[in-house]
């Protein structure tokens, strides 16, 4: 069974974890979300808070390798929401699986102010979207570009909540075929004309 | 301050919670997340299992009337999700609260299977639309349209997963106006000819 690894802090943008989350596991791909701690501070509750006041329960705790094996998963997915992006793109654990992701061939997903973590991992030069909000940081060592979601090899890069469905579906798609994209897209029932 | 109440069960479709209580918070309107317990069913966790497993801490309990007075609020959503549709849609106390704030003039919002409550709690014939695995409990009764949203005077109905963010908006601009719905869209970054 495939799986993948969607990361979860304070501040998080609930959306983008949510709609990525749901997705995969309509495609029948196993999520696990990974609370990762904001620098310096411990682990005292069972949950994150979301950008907007959601709280969400997570499923493991990033970091503590009794608890969660990153290296088992197919895909690894950090969502925006500046705080929690800011948390997930200075965390030098993060980076290094980032890294190790990408070297191995597996898929790195980053959207909104996710893409900060691009920047922060040292990825080589290519192709990237991300919130216009963090642009001035990217653009001037990435191939910056406003399309809504950008492959470049396995690295997805994406832009919001507004993208965050094209983002989660592109992600089905590399993981599981058009076939499945197709498949669980349909019962979603998007309005007529949705271009993606 | 403008108010809603988003009611949450186990079974809801965790995207449509989500995106109705996020873009609701980005217009400035105060969301309160009610649990509504399945029938007979006590309440032992401070939490709500969604239809793909993401576990949403609750803010209130629906019902308990020390915590939680829901005729304080502007609106009411009743997201969909089978199960969690199902556990709202028959429970008397949110039938009498629907009819209770139509009765006030006050929006209340049904997506996906949330719809069903409008069949349960005996609403007028009017239009309305919902998840098509419900249509066929629906379009007896009522005036059926698959459009991705449909507003009945202050009953604002719709589809799904893929229709949650124009359901979301609607909500916003009959709350708040359109200006308020074109400020929170535009930081969303929705792709080129999104539809909504």
């Amino acid at each position: 069974m495939l799986s993948a690894v969607i990361l979860l802090a304070d501040g998080t943008e609930e959306m983008e974890f949510t709609i990525t989350y749901d997705t995969l596991v309509r495609a029948g791909v196993a999520c696990c979300s990974a609370f990762v701690p904001a620098a310096n501070a411990s682990v005292e509750r069972p949950y994150a808070t979301g950008s907007r006041g959601i709280r969400i329960m997570y499923d493991a705790v990033f970091g503590d390798s009794k608890q969660f094996l990153p290296s088992s998963y197919d895909a690894l997915v950090i969502p925006g929401g500046a705080k929690g992006a800011e948390t997930m793109s200075t965390n030098l654990t993060v980076q290094n699986l980032v890294r190790d992701f990408l070297a191995q061939d597996k898929i790195v997903g980053m959207i909104c102010a996710g893409g900060q973590a691009a920047l922060t991992t040292k990825l080589p030069r290519q192709p990237l979207t991300s919130h216009p909000s963090v642009k001035a940081q990217l653009e001037n060592d990435f191939e910056y570009s406003e399309e809504p979601v950008v492959v470049s090899n396995k690295l997805v890069t994406s832009r919001g909540p507004g993208t965050a469905f094209p983002f989660a579906l592109t992600l089905v798609e590399l993981l599981c075929g058009a076939d499945k994209r197709a498949e669980v897209r349909a019962p979603m029932v998007f309005p007529p004309n949705t271009p993606f």
